[in-house]
């Protein structure tokens, strides 16, 4: 089965309309995704921001708000910039791995984006992730979960690679080796995760 | 009939993609485009930079060219980036300008972006630039035109216009007073024209 690499930011406004249209698309097209958090901070500290370019640049920052509000509307969703913008996403991420290691990660995912950029709620708030756990969970089992020194090294890890990979910017789809860039560019990647798989 | 401000910097890759698609598309469309070159450069100044965002960012800079590698085969087009890059595009977006006032602005745009990014031309030459003027016209009437006040305040004018607008990259498409940002945008841009005409 044809495999794509979903390389997401919490705190990225573009990852979340990718997010909530990225499982149907591939269910169609026969690839499975492997759902990989990872934080964009350390990648824009390298390049020497300690912001999202949405706020360094205004221009930018005003023009994202107003495709963000046209994109999201023409697939039946809410958009709104969450207060603070960016949030910070450790936390989510962290708790997105350990729902990743069962199978409420991309629930979880899906909730922390609707949360955040339909709702305005903030994320960076223990509680907040805490009931986005969803219900019938152990959510302070997952919040302790999310502490543990193997998932922090993993989304280090998850973190590094994507810097290797070339990773600037978020959403990211890896596919037959190849990246992708931008919510935009997730039909090409499935279409050449496909073609890849069956040559 | 429906009109379209197509915004475009002659050192932009996008722009070049754009450029030679826009022309059959807005055809099937309905649409009117209004060529509008302008300078980057200055927009730029204005949020810090004194170079192209893709050099400034490597791995941007990498993925760019991966990127417009891609979208230019798929539209059966050469891309390779030209060097030195960015090329300084004064002079060819003046002599668009003085082409715009006849017959001749389109063909000439088309042609100065083949040159740059699919032979890997300097259009900062004014030879090269006289050269793409077109056989059996005035190149150096052009060329001397081009120096002329009105024509280098109609540029600078374009580029006021452009930062009103909330212009930080290229290319550019203005529809029923929004603005659309980047190649990708260009069909969405299209139809937005074409509704708002029609009602």
């Amino acid at each position: 089965m044809p495999t794509l690499d979903f390389f997401y930011e919490f705190a990225s406004s573009y990852s979340y309309i990718a997010a909530m249209r990225i499982a149907p698309l591939a269910k169609a097209a026969g690839v499975t995704v492997r759902w990989r958090p990872f934080l964009l901070g350390p990648i824009f500290k390298a390049q020497g921001w300690d912001t999202s370019p949405f706020n360094l640049y205004p221009a930018k920052g005003r023009y994202m708000v107003r495709e963000c509000e046209r994109e999201a509307a023409a697939l039946g969703l809410a958009f709104r910039l969450p207060d603070p913008f960016p949030q910070n996403t450790l936390l989510a991420a962290r708790v997105a791995l350990v729902g990743l290691e069962a199978d409420w990660g991309e629930d979880f995912s899906r909730a922390v984006y609707a949360a955040q950029f339909a709702e305005g709620r903030n994320i960076g708030d223990a509680a907040v992730i805490g009931s986005l756990v969803g219900s019938g969970r152990d959510a302070a089992a997952a919040l302790a979960r999310a502490g543990a020194d193997d998932i922090k090294a993993r989304l280090r890890a998850s973190t590094e690679e994507a810097q290797r990979l070339g990773i600037f910017g978020a959403p990211n789809f890896i596919a037959a080796g190849e990246l992708y860039w931008g919510n935009d560019r997730l039909e090409q990647a499935l279409a050449a995760a496909s073609k890849f798989a069956t040559g």
